[in-house]
């Protein structure tokens, strides 16, 4: 008997305990070219709210009454594929569950680390780091000298904050949602820190940053979005990563209101998934890597433990509960 | 004595006649380098709205008291710069003004062709194309087979509709304020066009392009851009080139309010000004010039005489009552 999450029904605005259900069933055998995974920790994140509705998105909407999906990292207990035996240590897509059986194919198999977590591959050293990595890189187009702002800066923003910084940022600048967090990203390293909750984030942001912003890495949107475009300097760059204001929403916020302004300030605002960047894995991964052995860069983890919490700490992260990447231990 | 158009006072929200004055004067002698000119045609624009008021922007505020300026084309009357002969055809920045006395290296040589006024240079031949041309090309990268949206297709829209359908859009939809301007838009070989008075911007799209659009050139903002964003398709690019919906707004568009979409989307948005494009002009100008010699493009003008009537002009424009490009004949 294996236990899993299912999808019990949809949420209109913020999702409740009631959203969720935990199933016990047979776990099916294995077929020719599958794995089966204990699943060691899986990852719940932001973006899993969006296919909790039943809209068209870049990732099909979950299914009501199926198990849900997400990250996760196991060990092998059975393997009818080749290259894979027992014992080994596989990142993969099936979340939410104690027991995955899955192609091999669809599986990565990573190489513990001495002093690591398995969970660093869900975030340090996975999804979290190379979406932090290829936002800033690549789509925000960062160079040496940029002044940078990360809203909302959790797993992915404290990340992109500390590689902007590695690399040359003349100044950083995030936003949280508590003084704890806040005082977290100045211990990171970051040169200005800021709660949103604690007043205006234009003004906000104009004190932080009086010589305005180069690049603006975008977890918020709304009013986190009107303040940057208001801050950006000429040529300017956004990396729309994320708009966790809007996610539990009801009504569309009425925001940004100076869009306009991008044209004057020849800005540029791209939306990115990370899933269309993992041809800069393996070079993030040796990067971080390199900087985590150096102790040049730092992350943290809230661990949550047991399938049975896992709805609640997807509920914790959207309200903001966590610090740093948010797992659930299995 | 010749005459010019000063700023009287700043407008707050829609400009009036009282905000302009003509004013008469000396004309000072031309100094070592100087050129005077005499104005055949002077352009109103848009963008020279955003110059009434006193803020900061791409280009300076027009200064209170002083005259405007603008686009001109006109003939050389005296010159004390090489190279510069009487009767010289000349494209500079000193329109809103009968005669203008400015150093010869900011005044460009034009060749007077057979069967086009001179204010082509200011239109199909100059600014306006330009800017149709760069944006459609370099900023929203189009690319043959790309459907393409151009809002409040006026000077600029129809121009850029024409190129996209001259090199290889699958569909180009347009919109205008006006029942005549949308069959204008028809004429020009727009495949569909819409009147943006006669229902909510979003539904009207999408019945002009089921299939979604992949570039949108914005000359509107707010309700466009919205629906714009809703009907974009994946990896979709924004030029955003103008917001002539906000221009005279004392409170901001509160749209697009779906500006969350361009993450899953992975849209770009970028504003951008003509005046960084001067590169493409020589491309620009022959590409154009042969497909007017071919019959392949077509223009209007809307030619408003006197220099006493260009304040009136330039309100016209705002409200739409242009077909084409709006030039005044001094």
């Amino acid at each position: 008997m294996a236990r899993q999450i299912t999808l019990a029904s949809r949420p209109a605005g913020w999702p409740t305990a009631e959203n969720f259900a935990l199933v016990e069933g047979e776990t099916p055998a294995p077929t020719e070219g599958q794995l089966v995974v204990r699943n060691l920790f899986m990852s719940v994140d932001p973006y899993m709210r969006g296919r909790m509705n039943d809209v068209k998105s870049y990732v099909p909407p979950f299914r009501l009454g199926e198990p849900l999906d997400g990250g996760a990292v196991g060990e092998v207990v059975e393997s009818r594929a080749d290259g894979f035996a027992p014992g080994d240590l596989v990142l993969h897509g099936l979340g939410w569950r104690d027991i995955a059986v899955l192609d091999a194919r669809h599986a990565r198999k990573v190489t513990p680390i001495e002093g690591l977590s398995p969970s660093a591959y869900l975030g340090v050293l996975g999804m979290t780091s190379l979406t932090a990595y290829a936002g800033l890189l690549d789509v925000a187009e960062f160079k040496p000298g940029d002044a940078v702002f990360v809203s909302g800066a959790g797993a992915v923003g404290s990340i992109a904050g500390q590689i902007a910084k590695l690399k040359g940022a003349s100044r950083v600048i995030g936003s949280a949602g508590s003084a704890e967090k806040v005082a977290h990203l100045l211990d990171l390293g970051f040169d200005a820190a800021f709660n949103y909750k604690d007043g205006p984030v234009g003004q906000q942001l104009k004190q932080a940053a009086p010589d305005g912003i180069d690049v603006y890495f975008d977890n918020v949107g709304a009013d986190h979005l009107e303040a940057a475009i208001s801050s950006l300097n000429q040529h300017g760059r956004v990396a729309l990563c994320g708009a966790i204001a809007a996610y539990n929403d009801t009504t569309p916020p009425a925001a940004p209101r100076n869009l306009a302004l991008a044209i004057g300030k020849r800005l540029t605002l791209r939306g990115f998934i990370v899933n269309d960047h993992g041809a800069r894995m393996p070079e993030m991964v040796a990067e971080i890597s390199g900087w985590l052995s150096e102790g040049k860069i730092s992350f943290q983890e809230t661990v949550v433990d047991g399938l049975d919490n896992a709805p609640e700490a997807f509920l914790g992260l959207l309200r903001g509960e966590n610090t740093g990447k948010m797992v659930v231990r299995l």
